[in-house]
């Protein structure tokens, strides 16, 4: 297939002809892990590994053979690429290169034993979380700790170590700009917990507790999640343990959740949270179809989408004056008689916690900044991996005015270290920060924009996102994206001043 | 990861390295089909199509290429492999090297202007069986001849051009032995037909059409299935339009079935056909682990397997003295107040109909040999695809005593000449000869194997395949596979023998 239009020049083309094979490759490799966390049996999980690297070394190779970099370098220099720098075409180019340049500095080596590593480290996080035995899995943090630290070193940065691993999560993001809106952030929500922590008793989720039966729950979340515009044609919904959204392509965007009969947030507002992301992923320009740039920039503004529809939409309470009348007629026994405002102040209750998958809107962010802290201190060599689960607990005292009572639900509790993952996880902040400053330019653009979800029209606002931020793919950085869409790069106070209002109004602050 | 073992040769582990390279792409391309086929949403098919042929060209590419003969070459020269011709390290040289050799005579611009043709060719296939009009077929169809011809003169071939087209699918069968065969077989059961036909209405498969709730048709399905012996920590099972087996690995085994709750036996002997396959792959010895080798050798031995497991047991008298008081307690209402005899005759009810996929074992070779007659005859040019509709329907009439009323449910029913699969469906009558022929030889070896069966034990069996058949994967070639297990080739006798017996006992003849 061509699949470089008739347009674009020779060496454009034959660039595109290479990423196209890239993009299948790793298309492939992403409906293989797919595969593994929906429905593949227990006793392939050895071969699936094995087919997994194959994959991976095959577009690795092809990646980043000096053909790609010539290649780049020849589309460079077409007047499609050289002369509108704000092309689709030289974005293309731009970003591609970028990445290029970036994994020619990672050694075939170092992927490969770090790939081992982590396979053994994973295992090893496992049994510790089991056992809530933090010895058992130290000396393998100690490992990926260091992997991370060599990965800084062989990526280069300008100010920070922690710089280069940022980077892979959030394209041009520095650790100076996050520390300090991470402390804006402290400065502001510290206070706003302890103030809701004092009010503790005046609300509760009791109501959603009981029992919801599997099928309905399904049938409303996957209704809303169609009313939001997510096109199943081209996407579906499976069960996964730990849920996640993937997409192999624009055109093929899958969501997967978990159930609980017992609980009602994690089915709904879980498929909201996944609909948010993959809403994303169906928005991007066709233009970067079977190029690496048909993905959401970075796990910022995907997080900023995702949150966006979780939360600013899914826990509004416009949303429910839209939703609750159909919600109680699908669990009439459970909210037949529960008033819409109580419904509302239960979906938003607030209670420091250990868990943060668990955590709500307000202590969330508080669960993040302790990771990025103790993060930022182990690639600094302040903390050594022997005293974190101490440091862990000092930081929850801290910032949830609570203690874990054992390290499966404290410092083991999260999956990404064991698996090498560092510099992730401010990345959820982030989205939290950027979904608020995104929602009120939009309400600038639109007028009656809680109009029209308290109607049930959610069209005016995926056409704004699909207008600023969808469409782009990885076209421009993330902050590019928050300058075009809102006028300003990232910041704390939107988000602050959001909790505020919000609970202050609810916890009667 | 080390493909070899330690005792090896160098060049054979550097064989083997490269075949797990190529197996490994070609299991993810089998990942992919099945996705296609379970779970993937509809708006994904273009891009599924060019996934799966970029992973086609990286493996082809890797498979065909100097270097993979040169290993062969050097490893065939080994001890381990020139001094031991019955070696598993000697069946991997010799079985790829004949891959190699197939492949190497195909022009890459041949197999692309096959699958492009072929897509194209099997929509028209689509939209000319919704209409029941072959007109709008014949043209593909014609280039589907013309491209298995090429294709048997670019492979070569010592008798006839068929030849080469069954090899493809039946490893070294020769196209005048089948005819052979089939005309035996022809002989022996186009007056069996008749018979049973004269004696229409003294049986019917009545009780077999009524309400059977999906949840507990999967619930027995799987439970026989798993009595049988399929692993489902490595295999699962799913649903499909078109049920079928695929196997990643012996690892990682899959099925599709069908459902319909207004009729017993699709689920049930669907599932049993699939699981005999499943059987098969999951019994592939590790040796051929990520090699070429680890399926099964051909598709007539593969459908003894199904075959086996789903008429010779799953429609035998002894398995259902097992297990029919089990399926009585699920549907009691169905089945309460039906003596075991009656459903036994209902599920061996024998009528001549339309639509091969849902014959009755003794009507359906005829289906068969509608098929690779009219097949040859199109490959010797006898036979014009402008009169192909005609040719069916006089044969139907011949060996079935039945006109299509229409071509839709005549020579538009299947899909496989849409998509160039010419020299195929002989494998589905020789696989049912070789169940027979398969099982005899197992009731010699295992004294009480129908007692073992009426005893809901079915191990011996599977023990008895797992070591004459399933182990070797493709090491030997059909015909020397029969020989080994059963001391002779492939012959129509034990079939017509086996179907005589079983049917006139039924019917009364």
């Amino acid at each position: 297939m061509d699949y470089s239009g008739n347009t674009m020049s020779d060496a454009f083309n034959a660039l595109k002809e290479r990423l196209a094979d890239f993009t299948h490759l790793n298309q492939a490799e992403s409906v293989l892990s797919w595969d593994q966390e929906t429905y593949m049996p227990e006793g392939a999980v050895v071969d699936r590994g094995e087919q997994l690297a194959t994959l991976g070394k095959f577009a690795h190779e092809l990646f980043v053979a000096p053909k790609t970099g010539r290649l780049l370098r020849d589309a460079a220099k077409e007047d499609v690429v050289a002369q509108n720098p704000d092309s689709d075409e030289a974005a293309i180019v731009r970003v591609t290169l970028r990445d290029y340049k970036k994994e020619r500095k990672i050694p075939v080596a170092f992927v490969t034993e770090l790939e081992r590593t982590r396979a053994q480290s994973h295992q090893a996080w496992i049994e510790a979380r089991k056992a809530s035995d933090f010895k058992h899995f130290e000396p393998w943090l100690v490992k990926m700790v260091d992997f991370a630290r060599r990965y800084a070193d062989l990526q280069g940065y300008k100010e920070h170590p922690y710089d280069a691993l940022l980077d892979s999560y959030e394209p041009e993001m520095r650790t100076s700009l996050v520390r300090k809106t991470f402390a804006e952030l402290r400065a502001g929500q510290v206070p706003l917990v302890r103030a809701i922590s004092e009010k503790a008793g005046t609300n509760s989720d009791a109501l959603l507790h009981g029992h919801f039966p599997r099928e309905k729950q399904i049938e409303f979340a996957k209704h809303v999640s169609q009313q939001f515009g997510y096109d199943y044609n081209h996407g579906r919904m499976d069960f996964a343990a730990h849920p996640f959204e993937t997409s192999f392509s624009a055109r093929d965007v899958r969501i997967t959740t978990r159930l609980y009969e017992d609980f009602f947030n994690p089915m709904l507002f879980g498929t909201l949270h996944e609909t948010g992301h993959a809403l994303y992923e169906q928005g991007v320009s066709n233009a970067f179809a079977h190029t690496p740039l048909e993905h959401g920039v970075s796990l910022g503004i995907h997080e900023s989408q995702s949150r966006m529809w979780e939360n600013l939409v899914g826990r509004s309470h416009e949303f429910w004056e839209h939703f609750y009348p159909e919600l109680q007629v699908i669990f009439p026994a459970q909210f037949g008689h529960v008033a819409l405002n109580d419904f509302y102040r239960a979906i938003n209750f607030v209670s420091p916690s250990f868990i943060r998958v668990e955590a709500d809107e307000v202590t969330y962010n508080m669960h993040i900044m302790v990771r990025f802290e103790l993060e930022l201190e182990l690639i600094e060599g302040k903390l050594k991996v022997h005293d974190l689960p101490e440091a862990w607990n000092a930081r929850y005292r801290e910032y949830l005015g609570i203690t874990p009572p054992n390290d499966a639900i404290g410092v083991l509790q999260d999956t990404h270290w064991g698996i090498g993952l560092i510099g992730y996880f401010a990345t959820y902040t982030l989205g939290n920060l950027a979904s608020v400053q995104l929602f009120e330019q939009a309400q600038v653009d639109i007028p009656g924009l809680r109009d029209h979800i308290r109607a049930g029209n959610f069209a005016p606002l995926l056409q704004w996102l699909r207008m600023h931020i969808h469409q782009y793919g990885r076209k421009y950085t993330p902050d590019e994206l928050m300058v075009k869409a809102t006028g300003k790069s990232l910041s704390a106070q939107p988000y602050l001043t959001y909790l505020k209002q919000k609970y202050s109004q609810i916890y009667g602050l």
